[in-house]
């Protein structure tokens, strides 16, 4: 029997993103967001859903670019720090010793010691309440050499990114693998001839 | 030194997120979906993408209400499976052994065994290119009595969920914690004081 958790922004797993944008005066910004997702795979497209009250939020308005980078477990630290202080009161890139990088196809910056950065173009604004829903398109994906398999893919075992955990508000590793997709569900197609 | 990996719809961690829908009949169906998260937290919201070709996309537009299933890791199998094939050709629930529940305040059925369920309202369409981004605002977060924790919340550690790798295709699980939020980053707040 299910107990009702109440009206919650509850779901699992939800990422950390660090979405990192330029102000007016070319500031580089850094934020943590875990409302966020892909939504799109053609164009590929990244959402993340920020308050207007942040920095970061005007910055996309006024850039309509902005960066997400993936921090590993080592930058759990750092990756907290980047959602406890606005970027109005202190340069949190200086702050917490991360490089603000330029990126290649946006008007944005990313994280240079996180190891995988998706580049991102703003396409869609949408007013949810609180938050606003802004969704880019994907104009490069960035990794670190060492995060690629053997076939040029990028290899989650290696990125180890953050996991955040709504509720009990913890960050978590990624645990063992437990199959592929596409794969370890057609042991349930019974009545299915493939061929 | 970053290598480009290209544009793709590629972000850490993804979610595996199992919707449920009816059809225009009353039969349930559910599929997975890797493409959505959380995006408000006032009204609560989550976002789910669908390609306009799934039987799902059509249910959801045309009763207004979907539910989010979060399979545990011992249901990797049947969560694979309800990606792998249409509602249109074989009842999913049935096929999968899994059980279909009313939902007590949307109009979809939710999968009975999977231990956390968040009700969805339609409230916005977005349509992005091949997908097409629904908002639903939650109605209720459900979940087994053995998830909860002793002050109430949900305990991700119980729950198990599912994480879908982009790229290299992968199911896996959680991991270990590696510090709570809104907390683990003060320690970088060098010139802050607090109080």
């Amino acid at each position: 029997m299910k107990q009702s958790r109440g009206i919650k922004p509850i779901a699992y797993p939800a990422p950390v993103y660090i979405v990192g944008t330029y102000d007016a005066e070319g500031n580089p910004n850094m934020m943590a967001a875990a409302w966020g997702g892909i939504c799109c795979s053609r164009p590929p497209s990244l959402c993340v859903s920020l308050r207007s009250a942040t920095q970061s939020h005007g910055n996309i308005v006024a850039r309509k670019s902005f960066t997400i980078s993936i921090p590993s477990e080592t930058y759990v630290a750092e990756a907290d720090y980047a959602g406890l202080i606005s970027g109005r009161e202190v340069d949190k890139f200086a702050e917490a010793d991360l490089t603000p990088v330029r990126a290649e196809y946006v008007d944005a910056p990313y994280v240079g010691e996180y190891p995988v950065v998706i580049e991102c173009a703003l396409t869609h604004t949408v007013e949810l309440g609180l938050h606003t829903l802004f969704v880019g398109e994907v104009r490069d994906v960035k990794a670190d050499e060492d995060v690629f398999d053997a076939q040029g893919k990028l290899d989650v075992t290696k990125i180890k990114p953050l996991i955040w955990a709504p509720d009990d508000r913890g960050y978590y590793g990624i645990g063992e693998k437990l199959g592929d997709a596409f794969a370890i569900g057609r042991a349930l197609m019974n009545d299915q001839t493939e061929g």
